[in-house]
């Protein structure tokens, strides 16, 4: 307690990130809960199906992220 | 918001009806919530292993809900 | 199976509109995997506190909300 | 209803080691709600990718977990 | 790891039942990963409004599903 | 996308604690996935009652999270 549980879709976050999002929401909730609640603190990500996200009806896609990243 | 998720068995849907089901729970929200919002109503769609998923402790394969869809 | 869950900021919908949400949602996958499994088609809703909701880091409240569904 | 779900890392647990979780929480749960629930008892089991769960911010994989099985 | 989630309608549950839940589900983990994975075996436990769940688009309310616990 | 969730058991964090790790755990997505997709990161957070939280069975209250806090 707590416990965090990101979902993202597939492909955006390299595992590299993945692992950095992990570390650092855990330093966010350590930050305001206390460093005592480290051990219990837990943060899981959980990648969606590309296509299998829609915002407003449309689905969004792993290319479709990447390409509004890039600024598309 | 609102976040609606859907999980179901692998298999059960096909990529093109996991669409269908995005878009059209998207507009129930949407004629309820007001058109104002659709910009803010994600609907997302996560597929569970065949046989990961108990009715009654009993485990549910891809094949036994196709034998359900097909009046089995 | 499907199970599906709704995430709202409370007091947006309506007691009425929340029962609507799970009837037309439910007929929205019968439709698509089959009126057999109407009976283990499963969906329920759940509010979530004004201002513990953030787009963009920014908290949405049901005020806020309220605006946008009247155009603000 | 009542719903369970499971998440555990990848490969930690057998598909059969799976299959005797889904039925044996549904005999806790059906052991306290009463038998004639348990048609309406669901439990499903979510697999998250090894060194996308983190404790205290430290990424564990399913090697680390099995180590700790085995008194690591 | 394991995170185990229980949803119910409010009110089905007493507390003292909830806790049993709790402990039980964990025994039935521990029991089959190991003792050495008790301490990182959570189990938590959420209420969904009556009326906030549907089977089959007809929404259940805590004095349904009572009658149905008492053989109704 | 992405959606985050965090869950912790009621009242540990206060009001402005809780719009602190949605503002803080926003900024973390967004400085990995860029700026761009701040817009569509979402955050939100559940509160679980006292008492309906174990960790290796034993059911975690309120004021014992405080108590570990504050280094109980």
């Amino acid at each position: 307690m707590p416990f965090v549980q990101v979902q993202a879709i597939e492909g955006v976050f390299t595992e590299e990130q993945k692992r950095e999002v992990i570390a650092r929401i855990t330093d966010v909730m350590v930050s305001i809960e206390g460093e005592s609640l480290r051990g219990v603190t837990w943060v899981n990500f959980i990648e969606i199906d590309s296509g299998c996200w829609g915002i407003g009806g449309q689905p969004l896609t792993t290319e479709a992220v990447k390409a509004m990243q890039n600024g598309g």
